[in-house]
């Protein structure tokens, strides 16, 4: 969809022609050309250049870098440069800078510096877009709008207090709703009037950024600034609309990024796109998981890969060099995974302030002959070869992992059972599990269709939303292999406790009762005992973190505890219901038991590996019409064999090679290889 | 005394029904009959609700619940509901919230919220416990008034700054005797106003909470702070006692809680409370010394275990189960240590906000077929069939531990010579031997009597009050045995250095001098050598922490340092004085010297203990006219056997068994031995 | 210089008479005289003391004291008292305290508490100073004015931020400068107005301290309050001057303090003073760096040790005792590294506040009858005997090492290449190596005139301030020895990359280029691998923290990498220039390769060690007109034997023996070898 007027995997990045004399320019003309580079972001941090005061805005040049990008052959994704208000705001207006989580009023500075509910950088902020939209509606240039930059943080201001009482007030109707809904008598918290309610943070409710003594107002409170900020992106989304109706609108996400509910952003988004950053230690299959997300944000729809390094970061502790080949590693398996273009920050490496050791294509010395350069350079190369074969092809996937944005808030800022309990962990887990065993999962949410699935595994569904019980039900009635884990059905969407037993609403579709929730100290385990062998399940695993007492109300026991005094009770049940089954997995078990759970599920529904995969190699599957591309990716510094499925060969986009049987992907290298049809 | 009403150990808890709709009373009426639950505390954080506004009071929801309660047979601890005050208090009145030690005016939210020395707060707390006093003073089920809740948390706003002031000029009487109490020629601080002191804080002397430039001023601050919220306290209770000259009075403290000195709150109640939340690792001997301080505080007269939870909490970093027996055994060990009542925290578990987590009676399932409601039905039985025996016994113990809190704050807040040094720490490893020896200790205040003892044990007496070395001197001049340690008789009470040589005022009994004072690095060790055998202690010990440099002047030396420089200075030293004896440990040796110094100490004074004990056995008596209560409580997961002293036998009165020689205690049970006459 | 009054090693230390009654300091005398003091630093923190009111002076205090100390043979060593201004000040004017990093604003207390731009305390500073030399100003026991006490500390308030803005102007001239200089189009933060800078804290710009998003914008920051601060004690400094022209004026210096730039301090001060207080884990070889930075301050004028504990200090986490002998032996250190001076803080030990566990020459105990009145009043005996001997000697060093307080901001600041640099480090691993192998090295500024040295090293100079390479490449023209490292000449004195390839400015000199920077994380290693053997340097080393991936462009590559991706490139290099060489390290290797570096450089130049000194022994070299002066300290519990240079020898003079050949040096002694003519 974002392709059509650049028919192929878009090849760029973010550039800043503005931090550099005009002698510059047209060396990076010479260089893009050189790497292949096809698209720019520009304009992102511009905003005090463009509008030099309230009533004054220059755009003369941008008028000429875009000219000078076109000429070049270069198109344009044109960010609209309120990630950060200009100092001439925020001395005019003080309201426009926050106020932090301390109570501390801000001063100007860095970025994600604006209030979202000041009237001030709402109006400004959607009027720059305006002005935009109306100036360059026309240039063919234009691929795509890129609103503010990495939306986050969250602001406790005046302004935010009573756009937070709006909100409320709106959400609850009345006083004595909220009341209940937050459980306020509870140490004596009732309200009378709206007015008595303040921001929760470390001057009220709440410290240490995720501990509060109201998990009502604090989740509340991030819905509503999550809300806010996607608020100011739709004002500029709708300005820029105004005039480019037909010109696809994104802002740039950050993956598993903890403040913004990105399912609700999505729906406001024409495009995902997102800024991919893992560290040397980073798993390969968490990166993945990552781009699921990304790509389950809307439904599979192609993602843009928005930012990556071409070879370093600055602001990881120790930030090391990528190695030879892994960037473009890095960019298939963005590719691999959902996304139709592959773009850098940044394009020039800028020479002062905060980022000056961040990686670009174009390094401090200025020329090609750099090692970064070259391999920029290749992978543009190649990238133009692949042309528009892979675009919009999506993945097919049997198992979808839920992750839900506001169940992670409420995790986090539960008091109790452990402090050990990271709620991305435990939805890792399994997905490690799974890409390990070469099999595609997609990441969805909680309002995601689960018709298309087979397997839905939603661990620690802690926070089961109106209706969502009832639809896990259908799913499994249908037929659905259901997955859950300790510490679900608990809370409802304003973290009242389901009383009448855990897990809650999912207690009958489950067929068990969670009595009593055990807290393990750090490095104390217990044991999945196997009661006999089911599949690839059997023996003895250890498990950790916390452990159910469960009881079964019907579900079969397939393993019990192997210590403690609940030694003996349940770990792990299946309940027959409907055509399908529901499981619980009572505890957090080891690496070993994962596997081995996932791949006796998968068996049963006839759900095979994409290939047969060694350790360090992933597997990744698109499909467009009749033809499926399967990713093979060697995370490995050694080449690695892989054994194709039988009669699943095909040739290699990369090579032009056949490949089919057992092949061998060398090195940190990839082979993407074409099929006739789906082949799972 | 406070079981006149109610002639049994008390057995209840927190109790919140205003959280709850109405249908749910009838079946907490029915599961508090099943469990054996006869008093309910109530009304502790119900400000808002009864107080909606200024003017307006509204108790009809709380004259419902004590009707329901007493018809069903349930006694009532009323709390003021003061711990918290109402939303629209913080909005009309914000002086009534806190300034935090960072400087920041604290907006509504939590508890321990409100500043002690607002008028608004002090006026609008004593008028609610006035009015509930006038209202239930004459209700039969009124068993005793709970004065607001866990009082804790000091302010520095203006308000206080104010009230220290005035506090100040009572307590020094000329800004020029402040200035010399406070050495504040010392890095220039001289004052000449009274209105130059702000309070200590981060903002002016101090930083990490602990830290200062002038200890002076913030012990003083602490003591002022202590004494602000005790005057809050004692606001109320005047106002209840007009009402209520009979009914016992109490607020819930919290063991060692380090703010408030509790010495000084405890002459203000009529009978001590606390809420006692051990985790899985804390040593039960530190839970057994915690009682014993809570009983020390008003000299051996039984307290009130106010809360504790029957499963588990929700604060802690991971919050395991009390494992099966845990709950009765450590409520045994409260009533064993001098509790005459087992109440907890909370018979009925909320459904919202930050306490959700932490256990109830009744779970959130609702019914009565749990493993913690059945464990807590059987203890209820059980305190119904121990009817009054035990209440008002107490413990005949011949050996005394020192606690102080401004000693502690003192130490606390010293600079130099070691962080490593932990006040509480320090006590706790003399307490740890002699329980582990079978040895009841009380732990005692620098203004408790000590005639009633043999031996008085005040490790770290850093601070040395007014008197109290005389009130020692006096103590061994009449046969007593005195034992102390390293960094003790430094300063006076304002933290000034009795000059003319360590440990000052208690040299003269000591017979020694110490000239200096080593801190030993993490890890490090010396040695404490045994000059010859002396009973129990002989050979070599470890210690480490600090050493002091001492010279004999007149002490015997009965060990030396076995290596560094000061090898074969004293590390053990005892003076006679009179007809008895002061013992100087100069550092801080390992635990197989503590137990056999105890060890060697108590058989000197033909102490004996309760019983032979082995590891994690815990013995304790009560007495009561002419008979004695020992406990044995087993915190092994196996059963113990104790070896009884001869024709020390008696009943168990747990289960009627006739008990004498070697017993066996159950795993984490208890056995509660009649006998007639104390025995020791 | 400071010297001609009291023509020996002044020996006494701070002095706080006002603290104590009038009836110590008759004891006071007669201790001083049985230590051998003959100085005293006085009236350090008296301010409040001496002025009560806005308008009132009482000096008689003060009066009596000088008259006191000078009738019993005492100098004055007299303080401005302005290291903390009065509580009254506080009140009065509110301006006279900070605005913390924070934004806090902060009360009365502590020290280090003036904003340095406030009008206020600048005005009544330097009237204080002004009066205090008005008025002693002929006093015949004046020996050296000390200015307020260990500056230090920033403030970030209004009048700063106003002052800060007119000293960017005066930097930068324009604002369009100014914006380029710190790279503003990053980010958007384009200047118009002066006025919407505000100071970089953590409610701006920075965070932690060290963070900042704008380097440019902090290092300005720093620059201005160093400046601040240095404008305050030149007010004073000048106040003085009027009266008393020819006497010294000075400030207490804290060695590596990193907040003011003491190179541009040193300019401003007739002689330098600091205070040393290492801790029991200091690598002794740091402290001789110090004293060595100290005395590379005024290039090579002796220095004044102002502080030193004789005993132990307060302030450190475990504060042990200077063992016996180590206070001299330390004492000893600092004179062999050019101090004139041997003193103390302080006297007498106060008795309140935060220092009462820092040592004193007179202890609590109040006597001298103690271990630590013992060795100090040993000392005094002996630097009275050494009389004038060693005054305004110097050390004749060939071998410089570069430290620059701008650089050691900037790469503190600096966002990546790892977190894990830290320039002092750097820096003390040359100093080590050279300490380790008897070479005397001088420490010396960006400024120092480079021409008398053979070698100079400077480790990590990231910043590379204007001129300074084109010196560098002058002095190796001329023969000299030029090293540096990893990650050298990136920027200019703006934070501002140099393009056109690492190491920018110094490439031409070193002749390589750096393309690319890895930065290992903890405990991981690379190898420096010699090619063949070079001197002391062969086989293979340890590398880690950083490996900056070079080419040579002329230079010969005498080592490369051993492993990973980038094995086989260069690790070391050395550049034939004009007549010398300059050498290129391009990681940071272990101790083993700086001491065959050091040993191989030291070998090629001919610069031969003061003696062979085995572990744990120092040695340290003063000379004199034709008298050179051999230290031999021994840091070692043990005797220690050292081999002198053939014909090395002399007379010790602390014993006066002869030494020569294979000496011993007493364990945690020292031997001065007085000698005709530098040996080296």
């Amino acid at each position: 969809m974002i392709n059509d007027k650049l028919p192929k995997i878009w090849y760029g990045g973010d550039y800043n022609p503005e931090q550099w004399e005009a002698d510059t320019w047209a060396e990076d003309d010479r260089l893009f050309k050189l790497a292949g580079i096809d698209v720019a972001t520009i304009n992102v941090f511009s905003w005090a250049l463009s509008q030099p005061s309230e009533d004054e805005y220059d755009f003369a040049w941008l008028d000429e870098t875009i000219e000078r990008l076109h000429k070049n052959g270069v198109g344009i994704c044109l960010a609209t440069s309120t990630g950060a208000h200009p100092a001439w705001m925020a001395k005019k207006y003080p309201e426009v800078t926050r106020v932090d989580y301390n109570g501390r009023k801000r001063k100007f500075g860095g970025r994600h510096n604006s209030c979202p509910n000041s009237p001030v950088y709402r109006k400004y902020s959607a009027r720059i877009a305006d002005k935009l939209a109306e100036r360059y509606k026309d240039h063919p240039a234009l691929l795509i709008w890129h609103v503010s930059n990495e939306y986050g943080g969250y602001c406790y201001c005046d302004n935010c207090a009573e756009a937070f009482r709006v909100w409320l007030r709106k959400r609850y109707g009345s006083i004595d709703a909220l009341n209940k809904a937050w459980n306020t008598r509870f140490w004596g918290h009732t309200f009378y009037e709206w007015d008595e309610i303040v921001p929760p943070n470390a001057l009220s409710e709440e410290w240490d950024g995720n501990r509060t003594n109201f998990q009502g107002i604090s989740i509340d409170y991030r819905r509503f600034q999550s809300e806010s900020l996607l608020d100011c992106y739709r004002l500029e989304y709708d300005a820029i609309k105004k005039h480019t109706p037909d010109v696809p609108v994104t802002t740039n996400l950050m993956g598993f990024y903890p403040e913004l509910d990105y399912f609700e952003w999505a729906k406001h988004m024409d495009v995902v796109s997102w800024d991919n950053y893992p560290s040397l230690d980073t798993p390969v299959s968490l990166t993945a998981m990552t781009h699921d997300l990304m790509r389950g944000l809307k439904q599979g729809q192609p993602f843009m890969l928005m930012e990556q390094t071409p070879s370093q970061q600055n602001w990881q502790p120790y930030n090391s060099l990528k190695r030879p080949g892994v960037m473009r590693l890095w960019s298939y398996q963005a590719v691999a995974r959902g996304a139709d273009t592959v773009m850098f920050f940044q394009l020039r490496r800028s020479i002062g302030a905060c980022e000056k050791y961040h990686g670009a294509v174009i390094e401090h010395v200025g020329h090609e002959h750099t090692r970064v350069f070259r391999e920029s350079a290749e992978l543009g190369r190649e990238l133009r070869r692949l042309g528009d074969r892979l675009l919009d092809s999506r993945p097919n996937a049997r198992v979808a992992l839920v992750y839900d944005w506001e169940n992670r808030w409420a995790t986090d800022l539960t008091s109790g059972p452990t402090v050990a309990l990271k709620y991305q962990n435990e939805v890792h887990k399994y997905y490690d599990a799974l890409f390990k065993l070469g099999i595609q999962a997609d990441m969805i949410g909680v309002e995601t269709d689960l018709s298309g699935y087979d397997i839905v595994i939603a661990p620690v569904l802690y926070m089961v939303k109106q209706g969502y019980a009832k639809r896990i039900e259908k799913f499994v009635e249908a037929g659905g292999t259901f997955v859950t884990t300790f510490f679900s059905g608990i809370v409802n969407e304003n973290d009242l406790v389901t009383v009448g037993g855990y897990p809650g609403e999912l207690r009958k579709v489950l067929g068990i009762w969670a009595e009593e929730i055990d807290a393990l100290f750090p490095g104390a385990t217990n044991q999945v005992v196997m009661n006999g062998s089911n599949g690839a399940l059997n023996g003895t695993y250890e498990c950790g973190l916390l452990c159910d007492l469960i009881h079964s109300e019907g579900a079969e026991v397939l393993a019990s505890y192997g210590s403690d005094f609940y030694k003996g009770m349940p770990a792990l049940t299946v309940n027959k219901f409907g055509q399908g089954e529901a499981w619980y997995v009572a505890t957090s078990p080891d690496e070993r038991f994962m596997v081995d759970f996932m791949s006796k599920l998968c068996a049963d529904k006839g759900i095979r590996p994409l290939a047969n995969v060694p350790s360090g190699v992933e597997a990744a599957e698109r499909v467009k019409g009749d033809k499926s591309f399967l990713f093979l990716l060697n995370h490995n510094a050694e080449d690695s064999k892989v054994e194709l499925e039988p009669n699943a060969g095909g040739v290699d986009l990369l090579t032009g090679k056949e490949a089919s049987g057992t092949v061998v992907v060398p090195a940190r290298g990839v082979l993407i290889i074409e099929r006739e049809g789906a082949v799972l």
